[in-house]
């Protein structure tokens, strides 16, 4: 691709994202991300088979993120910090976007579960692979003696994320860090995060 | 209102609330609802005023069935068997809707939140109760030795909401009654709940 066939699909995917995220994928047309990106239909038709294709594209490049996100924030110090340091750039990512968008696998997880199974597989694989580097850490986390262990790994990061999730929606909602902060503070006292 | 009103003004919101449930408040016309329902146009839009009125009256009838469902399920029995049994029958609940539809307040919590202000506020109200009536539980609870009390009722009230919340996502997401049912199987052993 061109350099300036690159700049062009990044464009179409950052106005995309930002549409989706502010008003959910079944409400965005793709005349919206047409006019919002300034660019030609058949320049968006290159690039993308439609309004299907754009949200996958999305979905592919939002997950590269998330997972180097994870890395960076797990990986530096102890495991125990690792995992405090995601509560606290989980609070920070969503205090970034004024409480509003939420989280884009969460919402394709409501939005799209029951109508497109092809984002509903990719957004499953999306959180499978969240859980499984949570319960890795947590793993970690119980060997150091940084956190309670008398629940398996792969439990507690399933309900790590659930409760995350939760949480996101709950700011969302109110448009307020409160319920998302509870929430993370709740979840560092009752897996008994020391480090 | 005559009796056959009532029951066309039931019929309308009972199919709206179906298609709401399924693809989304943005994805469903009026159109959708007058073809599923068999009703015309004229009497729709004598009992509402468009979709946004059609919306708002199925959040209100969930919300009267929400209470009466937690009345139902917390009332019964000991504190700890009353949330107990909540757990039991949230997860019965989503297996009868076979893990299609999810719950209908975080849905339009993730939907409308950025762009319907009613919506928003009504559903944050829900919550709101939902939340109370679970710290309510939670702190008789705790009087009676039945669950960890080295937590503040209301923390852990948001925290078991956020992550049923959360399960409900996963669960739906999956079509699979696992994630939910881990996750409140989690909740039971962290909140140290016994009866």
């Amino acid at each position: 691709m061109t350099r300036k066939g690159e700049q062009t699909r990044t464009r179409i995917l950052d106005t995309a994202a930002r549409l989706f995220h502010r008003k959910g994928f079944a409400a965005t047309t793709v005349n919206e991300i047409l006019e919002a990106s300034g660019t030609s239909k058949g320049n968006l038709y290159f690039h993308f088979a439609g309004k299907g294709a754009i949200g996958l594209a999305v979905l592919q490049r939002e997950k590269v993120l998330l997972m180097h996100f994870l890395d960076d924030v797990l990986s530096r110090g102890t495991p125990a910090e690792g995992l405090s340091r995601f509560f606290t750039e989980a609070l920070e990512k969503n205090r970034q976007h004024a409480f509003i968008g939420g989280c884009i696998f969460g919402n394709t997880a409501l939005e799209a579960s029951d109508t497109s199974p092809a984002y509903t597989d990719f957004v499953a694989g999306v959180f499978d692979a969240w859980i499984s580097r949570i319960a890795h850490q947590i793993e970690r986390a119980q060997q150091a003696g940084q956190l309670r262990d008398d629940l398996p790994p792969r439990e507690l990061a399933e309900m790590v994320v659930a409760t995350v999730e939760g949480g996101i929606m709950q700011a969302r909602l109110l448009k307020s860090e409160a319920p998302l902060q509870h929430t993370l503070d709740t979840l560092r006292k009752i897996l008994a995060l020391h480090h």
